[in-house]
């Protein structure tokens, strides 16, 4: 078994050069330093039927070391899930091998490459393995050891530790040279292990060359108590002189592959028989019933607090919806989730990006996770945003506290860049309704929507306009108030202020059409062009800086069109302080007195 | 001593009450669990002149738990800095005492209030104390433990450990209970401990309301030969029975201040006398010379490589330069900074969310932090970009790899959305150079802007076409070549291309002006406005996402500017793979091929 095991660790390492060298790039010594370590993983302890990547008793197997995806592909090769033909396509156009592993090639859950992600989703994976799906399936993680510096690790494994993570293990690749130069614990294997074991996690050291040791090291894994680590002390290049331990290796194919290869012992072709896992059937918890929660017209509510209850009756009808918050909850309100469906609900205390993985973790389980914080503290995730467009993942998010209408807490809770950051995501979604009717059943859209979407909702009450009949949709918005001398455009708290601003200019006898945008992305081109032709103007207000949000939205949207219109835009353009919200959208000039002067500008020019 | 000192514990106990009974909000618990740890500090171990904010010798106070801002602010009072009448103003609009601390109140050296940050800055004045100031200030910083599950505490833990910041004390406020529930650990103050020293600190456990201890414990950290800390078990709401230990009281003024002023002893006017630090005068690295660097127009360079060239010869020339970079400086090319001033380069590993934070620290200090990775890992330091601007912050970030035409790599090593996320950070300059003569220059530039200037840079070699001696400044642009026909806006890798599309469209008779948009913040609004009355339209080219980038920045300053124009935007819509630059840039048709099919859409529209 042992010799079987070296010989296929020589083939992935054959093959980490073979690919690489074919591309022309990509990182084989940072492959072959964990090649023994795979090659027994993948004889003898993962469990996971590559023919069928969706089984859902199937372990896990995360690259979070994403670089090394030479190695991740040579194992799919040894595994029967790709032909040598691809792997020798590694990194070529149209090809489904990337650069660093994407779920276009299965049983891929998450891309990674983001260095310090990988552990995190698999914190995810492994809640959902105990939590929701109730499978005994393992989690297993090949960590980098430079990765082990980003904060987001040590999120992961104070969560794992705190959670008893048992069914979650992290194979740590201690090879000691990062892209520079050395790791800052170089091959202290037992430094990284007494870290870890402060955690609350069971820690064993072992040579990551020993096929033997790593075998028993494993066994030893998933025979503890708690989330395991194997820290193996290893060799970048381990096997070809000519890159083993050496600096300036890094992320390079080798200069004479065909003299590696034949020094590793030539070129091999092992198929090895991964076992499949006990037949299994995920847990689904069961749909009750709740009607959809509505308010009058007239009432005084908080969009966050409309979340809140939205989110808990969606819950007791759709048993996949699972929430997750930042220790904020009685602020965002997904409380009232974990009042209604507390085995449904993921505390995980401020860790933004632990929180973020996580639900992308679940998702790949095919969970239906909403993550709330602070808008403001979404930005704390912004990475693990970014790469879970590229993991093609289905995520809720919501942000509450949204720009300067929250008062006295200051700047440094108040969200004012989230639109423009979300836009920004590849396929994502952005909402940002103003009152509870709207939230309600924007809510209920994103539990069916593909990709990203983030809604944005706010700390005041503010009154129920949208009666609870009428239908909100994603590309939707609202024409508030009629008008055809021009048109406000507003979202969240600015369409109050927008509302008012009409109140004043319709005495003066103008009458400005109100538009309440509560969809930023995908936008309501439609209404948009509609007041772009049917009035002198717009003017686009909103509670959030100038760039990236909705009045470049709107402008964006008109473009596309080639509708061309005078457009005005009233955004935060000073740093804010704290104060009382009236107080502070009056600073920003976005409340309704500066809508009121604005239109009179347009109105003044134009009429 | 100690029966001063906790008399000076009950007033800043009352006078947090009072200032969060005046605002009618704060977080009047959270700051009664730490006043004896504050009290003690001020009288007997913090060296700090209140009266003279800017002495270089001063140590330094950080409150990572800003929210604790009404204890901060009672100190203040207590040391002299602000009166009883500016205290009770906490929170309204105007003060300088916001809801959480900002620089707006000196000696505030940065704003906190986003948790885990104030720790990982504090890395940062505790590196210049040791590495650039060489100045004997120790950095005490106040961290709440609640936000020891942010991996950013991680970050600055595992750095400082590593460097031997025998200069940094962090006091923990163990108060066991965060905003809705009790922490991961509770008041396992060992736990603490354990993990602190795991990562090389020297940790001391102690009762947080025991003045006698408290004051042992910082003797101790004091003689510390590494970064110590004080790991306190102290009650929230400590002093006032209703409050004392209870859940559910985060984050609100008492409901009885009277009564619990009462149960403190009431008021108390008691001034403390902080001790001085020693004169003490900074280091400064004398300046050299060393010649810009140039390039003769035809040349083929990569814009990172100027980079780093132009950063290396910056600092020859200006003392205060220094330099960070997570792992990447091989890539970025600041390696070329760190060859020549290795005494001002400081490696910060894969850590972006501590590098960020270090250089605001430094800022802080007076140093011209220029920091870099590849542009798609800037958005893990997001949260800490965003804090900097409310910081007051003046720093210089770089990031490479710019988009799709990075290549082979994939996505999730292309920034594609850091336009975006830039031009929505407060205050912020955003540069993208097309070659390597304006990089040089713009570098030079950036030493001198205050705020947050980005400079975007390219992984592969572009042509120089600006003369070294043409001036290049921020605000500016570059009409690279002339046409009344239509006009190519474009900015880094799509320069190449617009001029390429310009050529093919030359051969057919359409005369196409091209104008690179380095400066994409602030725009050149002029030279748009002229393109816009000159020609046809615009082609707004760029490798980033179709949101908050050039095309968005373009849109804004014609609608700013109210001049009408049709706009038409390439850029990046489908996620990208693998592949060779050119087939990338075809694929996302930003491409010279592309560029020109739509300018014959404009040409043959509208001429």
């Amino acid at each position: 078994m042992s010799d079987f095991r070296r010989e296929l660790a020589a083939q992935l390492r054959v093959d980490s050069i073979r690919a690489a060298a074919a591309a022309g790039s990509g990182h084989p010594t940072s492959s072959m330093s964990a090649a023994d370590l795979m090659a027994v993983l993948l004889d003898g302890h993962l469990r996971l039927r590559y023919d069928r990547p969706d089984d859902p008793a199937n372990d896990h197997l995360v690259f979070s070391k994403g670089h090394a995806s030479p190695l991740y592909y040579a194992m799919l090769k040894a595994a029967g899930a790709v032909s040598d033909d691809e792997l020798l396509g590694f990194r070529t156009f149209g090809s489904r091998l990337e650069g660093h592993p994407t779920p276009r090639i299965p049983p891929t859950d998450v891309a990674t490459g983001s260095l310090g992600q990988g552990l995190p989703v698999a914190v995810g994976l492994a809640l959902a393995g105990k939590r929701l799906d109730r499978l005994p399936y393992r989690v297993w993680v090949l960590c980098g050891d430079s990765e082990m510096a980003e904060g987001s690790m040590w999120e992961a494994i104070q969560h794992a530790g705190w959670a008893g993570l048992d069914n979650l293990v992290a194979i740590i690749d201690v090879n000691r040279l990062g892209q520079t130069r050395e790791t800052m614990l170089g091959w202290d294997v037992d430094g990284y292990a007494e870290r870890l074991r402060a955690f609350g996690w069971h820690a064993v050291v072992v040579d990551g060359h020993d096929v033997e040791a790593v075998d028993r090291a494993y066994a030893e894994a998933e025979g503890a108590d708690r989330p395991a680590a194997v820290v193996a002390r290893t060799e970048k290049g381990h096997g070809v002189a000519v890159v083993e331990d050496k600096p300036g290796k890094h992320g390079k194919p080798l200069d004479d592959p065909r003299a590696a290869i034949a020094e590793l012992g030539g070129e091999r072709d092992l198929a090895v028989s991964v076992a499949a896992p006990a037949d299994g059937t995920p847990y689904r918890f069961p749909p009750g019933s709740a009607d959809p929660p509505t308010w009058r017209v007239g009432e005084e509510v908080a969009t966050r607090k409309a979340y809140g209850v939205a989110l808990a009756a969606l819950g007791a009808r759709d048993g996949a919806v699972v929430a997750l918050d930042g220790e904020v909850s009685n602020s965002t309100h997904s409380e009232l989730f974990a009042e209604a469906h507390p085995e449904r609900y993921f505390e995980m205390f401020i860790a933004e990006q632990l929180m973020l993985a996580a639900a992308v973790g679940m998702q790949a389980r095919g969970w239906k996770p909403f993550a709330s914080t602070f808008g403001a503290f979404w930005s704390r995730a912004a990475d693990f945003v970014r790469m879970a467009a590229v993991s093609r993942a289905d995520l809720r998010l919501c942000g509450s506290h949204a720009g300067v209408s929250i008062g006295e807490d200051g700047p440094s809770q108040m969200a004012l860049e989230d639109l423009a950051f979300f836009r920004a995501v590849h396929g994502s979604t952005v909402l940002h309704p103003s009152d509870a009717n709207q939230t309600a059943q924007l809510v209920r859209a994103m539990a069916e929507l593909p990709g990203i979407s983030y809604l944005r909702t706010l700390r005041g009450a503010t009154k129920v306009r949208t009666p609870a009949d009428e239908h909100v949709r994603v590309g939707g918005s609202r024409v508030v108030r009629k008008g055809d001398d021009l048109a406000i455009v507003a979202c969240g708290i600015t369409v109050d202020e927008a509302d008012a601003a009409a109140e004043l200019l319709a005495a003066q006898g103008v009458r400005a059409r109100v538009v309440d945008c509560y969809s930023v992305k995908p936008i309501d081109v439609d209404t948009l062009v509609a007041a772009a032709r049917e009035t002198a103007g717009l003017i686009v207000v909103e509670d959030h800086w100038p760039q990236g949000g909705l009045g470049e939205a709107v402008l964006a949207a008109l473009a596309e069109a080639d509708v061309q219109a005078t457009v005005r835009h009233l955004a935060v353009r000073d740093m804010p302080v704290s104060g009382k919200p009236a107080e502070l959208l009056a600073a920003a000039g976005i409340d309704a007195e500066a809508i009121a002067a604005a239109a009179r500008v347009i109105i003044g020019r134009t009429g």
